[in-house]
């Protein structure tokens, strides 16, 4: 019997393919078999990003999530069944590396950064030899392409998902030199809302596909803007000493 | 005459050289000019990583900090000395852009975060063509090596100076899920007290030179540990919805 394979989590960068590190790119060109999330009927950024990086005659397991819509984590229903999807995915994994095959799990960004692959991580790292790749992470892309340095000196940094209230969000704004706010989609004028009252609209920037084609960098869209995608960013630069 | 170089602000990534990414080695493989900081005396975690990456024959401009103590940036003569030196440093890559040399500006972990090539950027940028490349930062090959995922779902993170007031830190880390908490060294037993004093002390991880010859992980050492350096760092994971 051959001994099991190996799982690796890789990080695959912000979208630029070339954001990519040495060692994922030496790992895609290794592995026998490449798992991605997706949305059901889409490719998926991250099997975008390795497209022409990969080993030929890859097996490709595509890990499609059961919903395409962004569902209220507070539904049970909604938990069930993402909760049934990582047990099938992570299943289907670990016969390959039952198998002796070496599988390449891959995330957009960083693995353990808001990560896809933290469910399966959870579910085959007991069990399995695994390894993770850290990757640039979305918000370096943003904050990259925007030209803007986001931190200085002693600044704090506050990463915010928009699905907060609008009072926590405002709350924790308030406590932070600089600022991130991820997962904007029906988000977006809430977020806007509670950055202009607290007088931070003119100093934000809203960053949509940093790093991909049909990238946009600009100023805060109007409050009613509806084309904010669910992986849009707003960066509110710090403003720390600089020399 | 020629037509002037342009200038690259290059994150080299977190420690290991295989986690800079491909822009990071392509432009590296390139650069006739390359510019690091260091301190006096000293290589540089930047140059050590990039070793094995340069093109034959590059010249290199060895950028080394006027102090060697950590300093209070509170401190007049503190600034205007560091002033001083970013205004020569400047200078000098200016010399090689003017005269038609591409000149390579190498960061630890990312340029906007926190990096060290800013203050450069602003002096030059306006004057030269430039363009920055994201890196792996040093937190996320932190809690890569740590094997902990930092943030899960709607978590924040916030990411702190372990030189802000004990007070300042105890009211940020009380509104975060997540935390990373940076520039330790003798801010270290003050850090500690802070995260006892919330409950968070158990659920502390420290790393020293995270993904670099030397790396130590550990749970949280003794308030009166003096070993922490400025870069070592201490992580929260957050406690996200897991499914």
């Amino acid at each position: 019997m051959s001994s099991p394979g190996r799982l690796y989590g890789v990080g695959v960068g912000p979208g630029d393919p070339e954001l990519m590190t040495l060692k994922a790119a030496r790992l895609l060109a290794q592995a026998p078999v490449l798992a991605y999330f997706c949305k059901k009927g889409r490719r998926g950024h991250g099997r975008t990003i390795v497209e022409g990086y990969l080993k030929a005659g890859v097996i490709e397991e595509e890990l499609a999530y059961p919903m395409t819509t962004e569902a209220s984590p507070e539904e049970g229903a909604y938990c069930e069944a993402l909760t049934g999807f990582y047990d099938e995915g992570a299943a289907r994994l670990a016969g390959h590396l039952a198998a002796g095959r070496d599988v390449v799990v891959i995330s957009e960004g960083d693995p353990f950064f808001y990560g896809s692959f933290m469910p399966i991580f959870h579910r085959l790292a007991p069990r399995f030899a695994c390894d993770i790749v850290p990757g640039v992470t979305g918000m370096s892309g943003c904050w990259t392409r925007a030209r803007t340095p986001i931190t200085y000196g002693d600044d704090v940094l506050t990463v915010l998902p928009g699905t907060l209230g609008a009072e926590a969000l405002k709350r924790k704004l308030a406590e932070a030199d600089a600022a991130v706010i991820m997962k904007l989609g029906r988000n977006f004028a809430k977020v806007r809302g509670v950055l202009a009252e607290l007088g931070l609209a003119e100093r934000a920037i809203y960053v949509e596909r940093g790093t991909m084609a049909g990238e946009k960098v600009m100023a805060l869209p109007l409050a009613d803007y509806e084309g904010a995608p669910y992986f849009a960013m707003i960066l509110v630069p710090g403003r720390g000493r600089l020399l």
